[in-house]
């Protein structure tokens, strides 16, 4: 019997990152395409078929059954099964699934954004398993979130609903990408944490090896790094960013009472430097009713492959 | 055939509504008691039963048969039938579902709290009878919340999903009964633009009839009508309880992405001086994926009976 496998994709402004995936979460091969070298999306849909039957033909695999194609990418709609106007995508709208289902005519092929992928791996495959009512919040470039209520990840009307990286965290605060200002995301995330190293500096005296990098060198990385060197900027810096995290968790409880905060992403591997403000933070923000209840904690996924598996997962859901 | 109805109630920090209620809504009979009078829960309960059994044998009433009882109560808990640690209420713990079932075995009793209640009339009376994704903020002496996603009211994993009333509107703000600050409910509630209009009385120089009341003596009735009669601080109060109003539905839409946001209570009464400046800086603040697309009206429960209505529609739903 040829072994069943879902195609996870996990589309990025860098890279689109194409794996096979079994039903364990499993990612048992996968390639690279680099997401900008195509400018046009027909040609981009094309490479994503030529990379997917390429690895259903790597000598190394099993013998294969491809059953699905699960996407997870930044601005993605469930509903319509489009990319619209994503920042970092070269194309303002994809209608992603009809175009690769004309690749793919026999199996279901769904996209959704990308920290919804990851919320729906972490149920499939991840600590969420039992878990009826819990949020995922991704730390990347930006701030991602994925909601799960009553067992089921919220979409809302329009397929574009949790998007708790732009809630108002600071009013009138920072300038967000999306044009508006303050929003979580500009505090709490790769890119801002790197503004508050900034923004210390130039409050602060402290000697730091941050003052050594310009704004553009500077990666969350670097400050990590600086940090487990305990450098006072780099500390502080985790520090203010898991405390405005914490503050806004307080109100995400208030929304839709979630049992888990799950933290998925780069920023996350700092682990207790930005989760013990964080939950700090959180509980002394809490109303009452929610106090000592909801956890903070890392999400169960392994950050390499849990794009590709959290694609994947979109299928595998409905196999389980 | 006896007529099927539906016990609602409606529990109030100085009322308790109850009132038999048929499958379209419609309150046929209704009563009083006062909570405060009962300072044990017990003959809280009590009293509750026999102005039921008394409804019942109503002369009016066409011969009924009572199929269930659906209460809306403050910090009522859908999951455990309890109401509990409510500010506003004579006892710290009820459980009330067990209490109320000891007097009707046979039939089934619910509890959730009054805005769930309202969302849930909503969506079985009212103008949601079609919406997957909708939210009810209802303002009275506080501001509360019921949210809809994907078909159903989200209670979180404790029951007490949200409290749309304590999200930080204001960091640092004004004080809450919950013990922290800034919470929207301080701003936007009846007594939230009270404050509002003693902050004016204090900045402004303006003549205004709302100079001759104290404190105590002022109600969002007296704003209103004042606000009818062009009293100036009257209605730049309605404006900024309009425009934080407004700012928080925009982060509200950023979780749950509802179609519609209903607002009930008194202050909706207002109409459009609270309204338009809610809807204008929502659609000021929104992310650009999500301007144009989502309505704020009016409930379209009467006030009167919605309560009531709203508690009794917990049974009703299991009958549509």
């Amino acid at each position: 019997m040829r072994k069943k496998v879902v195609a996870g994709i996990d589309i990025g402004g860098m890279n689109t990152r194409i794996g096979l995936v079994d039903q364990s979460g499993e990612v048992l091969t996968d390639s690279n395409i680099a997401t900008s070298q195509y400018p046009a999306s027909e040609e981009f849909v094309s490479a994503i078929y030529n990379s997917i039957e390429l690895l259903l033909k790597n000598p190394d695999m099993p013998l294969s059954e491809l059953i699905g194609i699960g996407i997870g990418a930044p601005c993605a709609n469930y509903h319509t099964g489009c990319i619209e106007n994503a920042a970092n995508l070269p194309w303002k709208y994809v209608p992603l699934t009809s175009m690769l289902g004309v690749y793919f005519p026999d199996i279901p092929v769904k996209v959704t954004n990308d920290a919804n992928a990851v919320a729906i791996a972490e149920m499939i495959y991840g600590d969420a398993k039992n878990l009826k009512d819990f949020v995922v919040i991704t730390l990347g470039t930006g701030l991602g979130s994925g909601i799960v209520a009553n067992g089921e990840l919220i979409y809302g009307h329009d397929g574009f609903a949790g998007e708790v990286g732009h809630i108002t965290a600071v009013p009138d605060g920072r300038h967000c990408n999306c044009g508006r200002r303050g929003c979580l995301e500009t505090y709490v995330s790769a890119r801002g944490i790197i503004r508050t190293v900034f923004e210390l500096l130039a409050v602060s005296t402290k000697d730091s090896v941050l003052r050594n990098s310009s704004f553009n060198e500077l990666t969350s990385k670097d400050i990590h790094a600086a940090a487990l060197n305990s450098d006072a900027i780099a500390l502080e810096a985790f520090r203010i960013t898991g405390e405005i995290l914490g503050r806004s968790l307080a109100d995400v409880v208030s929304f839709t009472s979630p049992s888990v905060i799950f933290i998925f992403g780069g920023l996350a591997e700092a682990k207790d430097m930005i989760l013990a403000p964080a939950k700090e933070n959180m509980e002394k923000y809490l109303l009452d009713c929610y106090k000592n209840k909801v956890q903070v904690k890392p999400s169960a996924l392994g950050n390499k492959d849990a794009g590709i598996a959290g694609g994947a997962a979109l299928i595998w859901r409905d196999f389980v």
